[in-house]
């Protein structure tokens, strides 16, 4: 048996079919129910009035605590530590030294040489390696996300954390600190009291309504969550289920899942023997219409997540030279592909045809099928100019949506391409593929965040022409 | 506060806009992951190679024991208790006074004086009820089902209960015991050695092939369950999820979830007083097109789910009167109603259109947004001729599937009929309904269990002549 991913890697012969075959199964927002009400007017909630997201068990909370916890994390960040002190937040987003993307989430900088990185694990391992090999003075403190099928098996975490989001949280959290919004500026931290508590939070936001997210001992979850959806009934609250959850970024146009650019390249070779068979990187599985035979295809740089906008060579970081150089040369943008209604509603009835007629079936609201998605968008004849990387319906907007890149002459709002849907010759071997045909979608290209504005003002042009 | 059904239902005002307002959300099927596959091919399984199905949360075990036990459920029985020994098992659905349908489910004849019925609440609550008050010389052990939304809390039962189903099934039973598969008559008891222990077994068997329901301590279901996937491992076992197991009802056509007939009448006011405001029966909410003020106009009889059959009146027991007085008059007959898909095409498509202008939206593959369901089903003019009860998609028949009754000369497979799916005037308050349109459904009158050969014998026709 591999003791490692590099040793994996060998064994497996081709990394790509690997991935695309993983026997993983989907990627699953444990624990929390999957519907409180229903994902509809859940979705509807956070456009509409508020909602409660419990974010206590699908991410990786990795504590860095030392006296080098940010030169450890600064020399493995595109962005500046510069302004970065105590009771701020940022994205982080490192890159290989070949300037790709491992992965994002979000760092809080907690206290005097304590920071924590919160969000998928390919970002968390990343530092963990670094922490551990890197010769820093140093200790971490990895919270691994919740199991996928607890099957009733008792989960806990170190911390609940929770977003009160959407148009009327600004009232839910006054009525529960009793008349403030507590005075924080964006991605900054605080406190706020709330049932009889000091809460950490971090001012947050959706659709620019003031929303927070807060954290505290896990075993105290449950008494503030029921405060919060005491406080916000005559507000709207809703409590978010894990089916409706990771649809939010499909309007608020976050790509939460690269492929992690770890699996090729002699200057990873060291990390790959590091990261054990049954890490994240070595059971992920890999979904959609694009095929290649080589990995390096799926990844992503700064460029198409929309990151390089806060990378900053201000400082010592793994991958600034990568970056310095593709300066200038990347032509790819990030985008939300909107789905042309008939080509979905046609894939929808294809549930109806014979076995082996039907289309990868579009499960509602959120439609990847894998950890990662990549599904070729072509151009007019054919050729490939970007990939839709993650997938889902919003109610809000009444339509299918996905993000991904673009190359730039296509990344103009109302610019028509294909996306392929599903796999080939039948599909994978992944246990979330039934057998199925691969079929075109229409798509028209919108910008991120997606607008109710911009699909109306193109899409009524584009529907037009195509009738 | 209501401290009984009966005071809640007088501070309600009128019992079906209660039920039909409920807060009490979908009727989950808790703590089993919703999918370990996908859907489709957990559906698949069960008709082409062998399924793992997990009872073990969504059921109550009601144990009844002492002297008395056969004589309790004998007078509750609509069956005959003539041939029913030790080791055999039999559907048990208890009737009230006025011959209404309480509930059904199986019951276990375990050993001398021990019984165990295994179902949804209601009939239950009935047995519960008649032990504790009706000077019976009997203890009773009631093992509720496991919680809805468990959130992470650790969820114990006294039994995991499993079956093991579909073609493959006798291969995978006989790979378990060393080559045999037991020698028992279907609906009977036995006992099979598998995994290193003597576990006890009831005969069961889908679509004509054998299969065996299984239970012991539940602290030992980890270990068996394992040894079955291991053991099926060459005959395509899968487990099936949640969001597929109840779906399975629509191609073996029983339906799960009639409303408790215990509403209304002076002979059930004690019980409706024994029962708490918190009782399955207090908070149960009623979906569907049909509108009644009359809760009686939900119930069901014997004749409408399809088990007249097997009333015997070779005993006394409570509603044989009743029973008696309605031989001969009953012109209900359960049926499977198949969907027309251009009208599924056309309520998925509706998620396309403006607010307000959605249908109800159909989940899949289990479409019930209620505890219980009840859509009108309308002949030509539209008078109501019967009511669909259970609702889904079924990928082995690639169809919209509903089960319930109609008059008799409508009951003819191939009568074209109408269903009205939605509720009227944007829905009612129930926290799974969105605010929706309502609008019609054309179904065919098909048989239960419903096959395919009928479907394409009839519904070819009925295309034919809609085209």
């Amino acid at each position: 048996m591999a003791k490692n991913l590099e040793e994996k890697l060998k064994a497996a012969g081709n990394t790509v079919d690997m991935m695309r075959n993983s026997q993983i199964g989907a990627y699953v927002y444990p624990v929390v129910a999957p519907e409180f009400t229903n994902w509809r007017d859940e979705q509807r909630a956070w456009r509409d009035t508020c909602v409660l997201f419990d974010q206590s068990h699908h991410m990786v909370n990795l504590f860095v605590r030392g006296k080098d916890a940010v030169k450890l994390l600064s020399y493995l960040s595109t962005n500046s530590f510069k302004n970065f002190t105590i009771d701020k937040a940022k994205q982080f987003a490192p890159v290989t030294p070949y300037g790709h993307v491992i992965g994002d989430g979000i760092l809080f900088y907690l206290a005097e040489n304590e920071l924590v990185y919160v969000g998928r694990n390919p970002a968390a391992n990343w530092i963990e390696f670094h922490a551990k090999t890197g010769g820093y003075d140093v200790e971490t403190q990895y919270d691994d996300r919740s199991p996928s099928r607890p099957m009733g098996k008792p989960v806990t975490r170190s911390f609940y954390r929770y977003q009160i989001q959407g148009p009327n949280a600004q009232d839910v959290i006054k009525k529960l600190t009793g008349g403030t919004f507590p005075d924080i500026k964006f991605f900054n931290m605080g406190y706020v009291t709330m049932a009889g508590r000091k809460i950490r939070a971090l001012r947050h936001g959706m659709a620019g309504a003031p929303g927070l997210e807060i954290w505290g001992p896990y075993e105290e979850g449950d008494e503030v969550r029921n405060a919060i959806l005491e406080a916000g009934k005559d507000f709207g609250i809703v409590p978010v289920g894990s089916r409706a959850y990771a649809t939010n970024t499909l309007e608020s146009g976050w790509i939460p899942s690269p492929v992690p650019a770890i699996y090729t390249g002699d200057k990873l070779k060291a990390y790959r023997e590091w990261l054990p068979a049954t890490s994240y990187e070595a059971v992920a599985g890999l979904g959609g219409s694009f095929v290649s035979k080589n990995i390096e295809d799926y990844y992503t740089s700064p460029y198409e997540l929309g990151y390089n906008t806060f990378t900053k060579f201000d400082h010592d970081f793994i991958g600034s030279d990568a970056l310095k150089a593709m300066e200038g040369k990347n032509n790819r943008k990030k985008v939300t592909f909107a789905w042309d209604n008939d080509d979905v509603n046609r894939i929808n009835a294809s549930m109806f045809a014979p076995a082996g007629e039907n289309y990868k079936f579009i499960d509602l609201p959120l439609s990847n099928y894998a950890s990662s998605s990549y599904d070729t968008i072509m151009a007019k004849g054919g050729k490939m100019v970007g990939a839709s990387m993650f997938s889902g319906y919003s109610f809000n907007e009444r339509k299918m949506l996905s993000l991904g890149w673009v190359e730039e002459e296509f990344a103009k709002p109302g610019t028509e391409l294909t996306l392929v849907w599903g796999e080939e010759n039948g599909g994978t071997k992944k246990t979330t593929v039934e057998r199925h045909k691969q079929t075109e979608i229409k798509v028209v290209v919108g910008p991120t965040p997606y607008a109710a504005e911009v699909r109306e003002g193109y899409e009524g042009k584009w529907r037009h022409q195509a009738a």
